[in-house]
Formats: C-alpha cells, sequence, structure tokens
C-alpha cells in the first residue's frame, strides 16, 4: 500500500470531464482509453477524479476494503484483479464508505452488485460486469500501485474522467497540456458541426478526396459494378 | 464506391418498420436478421430506412466520410470493417452530418461514441459497441457494395428496420411480399394475443401435442421421476 | 414433462425477493447465482417466484409451449437449451400466455424478442441475450426436470429471486433457512451501512488489518516506491 | 467433503470409454457432454474412469489439494469453480500425487500449467484454460459433493469418458444401460460405413427425403435461382 | 436445394491452394478470408477445392445430409448454420459418405466431432469448434445457395484454399486472375525473403521511412523518453 | 522510437527460461504473466530473451517493419495494437528479416499468418490469434516503449520467458532476484515432487488441513449428505 502519491488537479479534472471522454481521449493523442469493456450501469452519468488504485486476487474484496482509507474527496477508485474475475466485490456498502469521504464513482475491469441501489444513492460505477456473486477478505493484493487496464497504464493521482462512452485516464503530468488541447478540440468540433449542419461534407473538410484517389478509389455505376467479373 | 443503387420503396419500408424487427423478420421467412451482436444504444427507438453501405478498415472511418454524400431523406447507413474492430469511428459530428441529409440511423458492426450526444440529437444507433476510441483516416475501403453482416446480405437500397430487438435487413425485390405476409402475420398474431389471453395454450392452438406425442414425451409424476434409475 | 413438484412457499419467496438478489446469494452462503450472464433487459425490476423449468433444443421452443401449462400463479419460467443458442424463442405472445395464469416473469440462458412489448405489459424477463431471431417447434426437450445454469442446480418448484442484478434460485427445502439468514443479514448490513456513514472503515469493522499484516502487507511512500528496484 | 460415494464398475466404464466419447454421448440419448469449452491441451488421448469432485473459490487450489485424498486408481478428478476463472490452479506437482493413486486425468473448468510436463508424464489433461497463472491456498470449497459443468451434473462416482471431442459424463445409474446401447450404436455405425463407402445417401438410408419434401424444399436449377425475385 | 453451378477449375484451384492461404488472400486484394475464428482440428494439412454450401438449422444436420448428393470429386463443403451453434454436426460417417465421393476436406462455421477418426482418415475439416453434442435432422434449410461466413460471401462453385492460416473463398470469376497475381506475388516474396536474409530493412526495401517521418515518427534516446512529462 | 534501453543479462535470462514460465512467474511472486489468451501455435517450444516493443494500429503492421532495426541477437519482440486487432500482423518474410538478427521469437496480443513456414524455419510465436487477414503500413504507432500485456507492464529490455504455458515478463532489474528465487523454487518443488511419489498428500505438506479446520469444512458420509436438507 503506497502512500503519498500527487493529485492531478482537481479543477483541471472536473474541466477535462465536462468536454466528455470522447473528446479527451482525442485531445490525449488517441491514448488513455480503457476500453469498451467498462461500461457505466445506467447511462447518463459523467464523472471526473483523481485515480485511487486497487489490485485484489480474483474472488476476493479485501484489498477494496483497504483501498477506502485511501481515498478522499475528488477521488475516483479504479480496481483490478490479478487475474479475470467478474466477481461482484463492490457494492452499496462499500459505496457509501467511499460516498462519505467524497469520493465520487468506481471503475474495475471486475463485477459490481447492488446496482439498483448504487443508482439510487447517485454513485456512479463503470464496470466490465454486473454480478452478485460474493466475495472472501483472504488474500492480499496492493493499493495505490500502477496498474494496467485495457492496455492504458494507470497511475495513482492520475485524471480519470467517464460517461456513456466509458472511461478515459489521463497522466497527471499531462494534464495541463490535454486541457488545452481539448479546449482547442472542442472549438474545432464546433466549427465542424457548424459546418456539417449547413451541408458541408467530411470529404471536402478534411482533405480526403485525394487519399481516396491515391488509393484509386473511384465511382462506378451499379449496373457496371454487377457486370463485373 | 458505386452509385445509383435502385432504393426500397420509402412508404413499403415505413409499413415495414412500424411492425417491428421480430414480425418483419418472421415474414420475411426467419431470415435477413443481423443478429444479437448488433443492440441499439438506448432503448426506445424504431426505425426504417433505405440501405447506404461502408466498408471501413479496422481503426478507420475514411470510407463512412466518404460514405455520408451516398446518403439522402430515408437512408440508413450500415457501416462494417474488413476485420473486426470496435474502435468508435461514428459519434455526433458524424450524425450531424448525416441528419442534416434526412439519414435515419447507423447499423454498425464496430463501435459508436458520443453516445450521450447522439441520443439527445434523436440518432438511434445499433451497434456491437461502445468505444471512445479514435479512428484514422488513412485507409480506403468501399462505399455501396453489397456487404456480409451476421451471415446476411446486405445490399444498398435494401430495407433496414430496426428496434430494441436489432436490426433486420429485407431484399429490396422482396419488400413487397415480405409487407404483405407481414401484414397477415400481425393479423395472425392478433387473433393468438386474444386466445391466449383468453387461456388456450400453444399447445391446442398450434397442434404441438402430436410431435410431443410422436417424438415419446410423456407425464410423469415428480415421485416416480425421482426413483428412475 | 414432470408433474407435482411441491413449490416453495410463495409468501417466504415474496419476502426473499424484497432482499434482493445480492443479499439472497449471501444469506445462501453464497450459492445460487446464476452469473453475470443472465441480465435483465430492462432495469429496474425485482421479482420472485417458483420454478417451472423448460429446455429446450437449439432453435427451438416447443417446450416452452409445453411449459406453459405447467405453469401457475407465482411461477417464473426458467428455460435452458442443450446446448448454447441465443435465439429469441420467447416473446410477448408467449408472456401473454404466461401472464394470464399469473406467472411472474422469465429466466432463459437463450434469447427473448419483442422486448419493448414485454416491458410494456410489465412482464419482466432476464436472459443472455435479446434476438429476433425465430425457433421452430419441431424437436421434444423437457419441462419441470431439473436443470444447471451458470452451474448451479434448478429444481422444479425452487425459489428464484430475480432483479438488477441477475438471478438466484435457493433450493425449495432451504428456503426457511435463508429467510432467516436474509433477515439476520439485512439488519447486519444495516448497521454496516450506518457504521460506514459515520466514517468506519471496513477495515476496521471486518478485523482485516491483522490479514493484511500477516501476509505481510506495508505502507509505503510513494517515492520510495519508485526507487524500489 | 463427502466420503463413500459408489463409483460406477471399472470395467464398464473403461468398455465406454473405449467407444469415444461421441458415441457414448449419442448411447446416453444426447446428454452429458460437457460441451466445446472443455478441451484437450495435447490431442491424441482416449481415457475413461470415475468421478471424484472439487469445487474451488477462484484463484485457489486448496480443494484440488484436499481431493486428493479422495482419489483412487481409476478415478479421474473433475474441478470447477465457484465462478469463472482460467487461473493454472493444477500442474505437474498435483498430477505426480494424483498419477502416485493410479488417477487416469483430470477435467477441469479452469485452468492447467505445466502443460508440457503434464504431455511428458503421460497425464491426460482436459481444461477450459492453459495458464501458468499462480493460485492460493486460502478459500475452502468442497469436495466429492454433486457439481454442474457445461449444463451436466456431475456425481462423484459417475463414469468420465474423455477424448480428442472433449469430456462426457454418465449417471452411475445409467451406465450398464448406456453401455448396451452404445454396442447396439456401434453396431449400427459400422452397418453405416459400410453403406456409406458403397456409396448409399444418408438421404435414403435415414429416410430423409420425406423430411424434405414435407417442409417444401425443392431442386432448382441456379439459372432459375438466380433470376428469382 | 440448387443444382448446376459451374465450378471453378480444378487445376487452376488446385495451384492456388500450393500457395497457401495468405498468399491467395494477398492476391486477391485482401479479401475472401473467413477469419480467426475457423481453424483446422489437426495442423498440417493444405488443401483446395470448390465449394458445395448448406444452410442448416442450429443442432440439426439433415441439410448436412442433402448437401451429400450434390457433392463431387474436387469439392470441399462449406457449412454454416441459421444461427450460431457448435454443435458437433458433423462426424466420420459423413466424412466416409463425402470421402467416397471425392470431396476434400469440409468448412464449418459449426462443430465437428470424431476429430481422432477424421484424422486418421485423412479427411481434413476447418472448424469454429470441436464438440461431441449430437444433432437432429427435423428441420430443413439449404443447399447450394450462396452464404455468408466471417463477412465473406461463398457462392457454390467457388474456389475454397484452406491451410493452417484457415480458409479464403476466391469467386469463381476471378479465380484466373488471382492466380495470375498469386504467381506474381510469390515471385515478389521470394525476392523478399532472400533481401531479408541478406539483412536488407523492411523499412528500406518498402520505402517506409517515408511514411514514419510524414507522421512525425521520431528517434529518442531512453533517458530523454523517461524524463518526459 | 526509442533506443539505447539496456537489456537483461542474457545469461540470467537463458537460465529463467531454462525452469519454464510457470516456475518463473512463482518466483517472481505470481507476477508478469500475460495471461491465458498468448498462446503458442504449436506446442514443444521454450524459448528466453529480451524484450523489444512495438504499438501497431489495428489492421497495420508498419511498427513491426520499425521495430525491426531496433532488434538484435537475443531479443524477442513483443507486439501490441492500440485496440484489439487479430488480423496476421506477422508472417514468414519478417520471422525470416528477425532471425537474421538472432531474434529468438515473437509474442504477439494480435495475429500471425503462415504458421506452418514459421514452424519450418523454427521461429517460435506466440499469439492470441492466427489470421491470413492482411494488414496496410499507413499508419504510425511506436518502438521500444513501455507497453501494457494482459494486465502486465513491458519495460524494453525485461526478460521475456515463453513455453507451452504462455508467457511471462520480468523486469530487468528484477531479473537477478528472481532467478535466485527460481532456483530455490526449483529446489523446492523437486522436494515435494518426490515427496508426492512417496505417496504424501499435499494438504499434509503445506499445513492444509487447519485451513480447513479453520473455514469449518467437515468429513460426511454420502449417505447423510444426500438426506440433508
Amino acid at each position: 500500500m503506497v502512500t503519498g502519491w500527487p493529485r492531478a488537479d482537481i479543477a483541471a479534472v472536473d474541466e477535462l470531464a465536462s468536454f466528455g471522454v470522447a473528446t479527451v481521449h482525442e485531445a490525449a493523442g488517441r491514448i488513455g482509453y480503457l476500453g469498451p469493456g467498462i461500461r457505466p450501469v445506467h447511462l447518463g452519468a459523467r464523472v471526473g477524479g483523481t485515480a485511487v488504485t486497487a489490485v485484489c486476487w480474483p474472488g476476493d474484496n479485501l484489498m477494496i476494503h483497504a483501498a477506502v482509507e485511501h481515498c478522499r474527496a475528488g477521488d475516483i477508485l479504479v480496481v483490478t484483479t490479478t487475474s479475470p474475475s467478474a466477481d461482484g466485490s463492490f457494492g452499496e456498502l462499500l459505496a457509501t464508505a467511499l460516498q462519505r469521504r467524497g469520493v465520487r464513482g468506481l471503475v474495475t475491469t471486475g463485477g459490481v452488485r447492488d446496482v439498483a441501489e448504487l443508482h439510487a444513492m447517485g454513485f456512479p460505477v463503470f464496470c466490465a460486469a454486473v454480478s452478485a456473486q460474493g466475495t472472501v477478505k483472504a488474500t492480499a493484493g496492493a493499493v495505490n500501485v500502477p496498474i494496467s487496464v485495457g492496455g492504458q497504464r494507470v497511475v495513482p493521482g492520475d485524471a480519470v474522467v467517464a460517461d456513456d462512452d466509458g472511461v478515459a485516464v489521463i497522466p497527471r503530468s499531462a494534464v495541463a497540456q490535454v486541457l488545452n488541447d481539448a479546449r482547442t478540440g472542442v472549438e474545432r468540433e464546433d466549427r465542424a458541426r457548424a459546418a456539417f449542419r449547413d451541408g458541408e461534407l467530411g470529404l471536402d473538410r478534411y482533405g480526403l478526396r485525394k487519399i481516396l484517389a491515391q488509393q484509386g478509389v473511384e465511382y462506378m455505376d451499379y449496373r457496371s459494378y454487377r457486370e463485373a467479373p
């Protein structure tokens, strides 16, 4: 259990979160997305926070309990297991303990349970499974060590952004730069949206016709297409 | 990129869509369903349209941009990749461009992102994944060629029907016949529903007791069952 | 088709259901959960009943029709197939027949269709897939034999509890004991919830610090951690 | 840990095994097959024995160690976990202990490791995964209780047959009948094989043309097929 | 059941097969590969033939029996199901019937059984699963209609090539062109192989350094990399 | 593309490899295993080396070509993609280039092709898929940056060990310690093997009876078990 990790600036994290996961992921150079396997149980939340990490043994949530005391206001707890496990290692009692400390949500490569209760108490969870299967508290793991989720590295203190598109993690040291790029990206998207509403094509806006031509893409009438050998 | 495909009659497609995917699939002789892997992100939509198709390289959405100019009012864009890819190749900017042209929705074997925004703008998407993972625009594919999704062939101009049960595609040349059969099917279902509400059993209504008897199915008391070797 | 199975006491089943799947599963000693693969189509239901079982051939729903006449008020129909099949073997017509008889819901290892209509009529379904793919009525299976779902045994007459966390099955003979333990469990959870709201840690409440110490878990500053070989 | 289960007659089990999994499964009325997810690591073995069962916690092999003392000559150890786990809970040390006692092989819904060594020592394993991931010995489960694998019930003492097609389990009380039916089945297959070698068609041998005709299957020239609407 | 499809020239198919699946797939413009889900059961075969197709109901092999009489020397039978099914619908008896007719192998999106016997008789199978699970002969499908496997269209008479890399299908009308391109491709590969053996880099041979430079890829010492923010 | 990473001592890596993946993983404290999803295509190899890493775009092998010039004798190339892709981005031409440089094998989260040829040339590959699907060379990624595979971090220069059990990666800085622990572990295993051959039980050797007793595990006759409520 490692202590004292510096956390990303929470105001910056909050602004990042307001842009949403897809925009943040693009601003970061298309890295940091934890993949389509980690989903919100209920759609509609958008949340940001600073990462506290826990590594559990499969079928065991001892280290989630151990992680609680490492959490403080503005954090998001990110849980993984040493080998894949969908068991419901997190439920509304643990959420109660985390909510008391100002924690904003849970991200896990495993399962959660009590999802109706979690939704009622306004505690967003992003997980690989919903499972009522209970866990033991027998085998130790680690708290607040760097972990890997979906091929991405999550260091304690990193910025975590989560919404209906899933979860993205931005290294603490990159938050300022990504925030800046995200602001620029949003403006660029605003202009593109306006142009598309006016009928402009992405083919023209992004100069893609040249790429198609270089690769030999041509237009052909469907009758000719059907007669091709 | 193939042009000029004749489209299914949009009024017929609209009536088909009103019956829902399951009824249309049955009326077509139990073909055309794209499988349980393509799901709506938000439940509650029911939509029909004529197919425009795009084939993308994995991790690349160049051909979705190329497909936009092939779309017109009443179309549904159907996207696949040359090998499986869950990346979020479609989001609210592309949806804006399509909505401007009167396109009614997106079907994809890949991933979508900005799903909260897509829902807010009323653009239904049916997909294999939600993923914020961004894509490049580097490698060409094809637009408006026949494609295969879930073992079903989708030819540009075919009728596409989508709702909470998934997506079905009906060949343009079969739309009139399927529409006719669907009308008959709905009436038959109405009568069956009324009968079931009155307590009739499917065993009797569909003459199934004979099939059970032919295959040697018998009734046995649970005490005898337990004592069987 | 086996008849006459004694059913679990419906009042006890109802009280069990009120506790929810996760609590019931814990009270039963962490058994009986059918796994994270069986999910509600729409979130928000919580239901209990007594099991009627059906075993179908893949792509065939003959035995679901055969099972209807075995169902009565308070039952939940539990369906499996002899080999995995996601086909939509259950829809609103069958639900109409079941609802007429007072059946409270469906649990299936396969697929369901007409899910918008099922939701509208208030008939909860818990399934492995949503699929419009139709089925035939050609091959016999069994009704009201013990089946295995998710590694758990389901005997006709057992108590079935289902909610947003999935489905749990409690043997009829164990219902009284599990109900008793669930009541105690809920009280224990109530006390834990109150304690967690007051800031107590699970580490202390459950005596977990000792386990961590026994396994050599120590606290380390992040700077020391980074410098470790 | 349950003791004293009567075991299927080992001579009968040996003869069953000689017929192979597919034939035994057919003779049993197409039941008892543990599914395509449990595979031999190396092809080429064919083995039969009597079941000893173990239920482990995920990531934990305590109960495999506990099961060893329940095993004797002619047994096959059948292992499952309370929730899915691919961890390598079994390797060559445990195989050494089992081989010493005359155990003939291992079947597991989990993972094995040391597979090169297991092959070298001639100990066949049938598993869902190969995984070097180690396990702990911290949480209890059960030994020699009935378990469910792939939707099939395995009772201690049942006959287990395994080969390149996977694993089948026959209830102890049914072994004599299944053996009898398997002998008949093999003779029937011998005649069919000879007939097929002589050029007879299954369509004729099994009277299938009638079924095709009843369902309206017709022959059509490919030119007519292509011109159909 | 459609008859009379013209078959690809068998001498051309044989030469294609000699090049292997990967080379043929490249020569065809990277199309026609049936995907990584269809695998040989035993490694080491390389086979080519002309496609006969069958569409079965899940859990049913009636149409495989019906397809046998459509097969002749040089064919490869390609089987799919109307919805996914891993059941062992094909075994050594059917292989005996096919081998008698000079059929060279089986490709199926489903399962096969008797795999030890199939290997012993030298009949190669390429499948999605090995499963002893038996099938019925109750529900009709189709023989020799175009089917879709892995997103690729298979028309009766097309060239099928299969080896340890899986299966590729080349449209009959494209066989001559693909054969020509494959010959050229093999020569190009021979030269590249020789160059690589001499130490040339693909970066240089294929002019890839320019692409890397255009996309801003640079070389950086690992010490600088570690110090980057 | 990062250069100059120090590599683990090759003699130490070779000795580690001789112990096999499972033993090395245990000696490392049960970390570093890349999971059961990465498998050898042909069984029978055991290899060790130092990691060179490459990150590719899905469907693109540009960075594998770029990685070749970073490889030298004793290396193993470890490839991943920015999002999951099974395409066959590696074949015998690339293997020829690597083999020329003394590279000992390939590990990839993606697919390989030409597997018959790779086996013939004695170049071991450990991969998630075999796929003939070809890739382009259009989009840049990275070479020799730390990557995450199966939840484990792989830093260039780390020790890679691979055999029939899969792949394990040991941090360069930990190699000496793990080697030491592995030697001790092998001796401990040798003693356990001898004891098990003599009939000792793991229950006794590892003191597990106490754990069973603490958790309330008891022996019960099967007749009592059957009569329990």
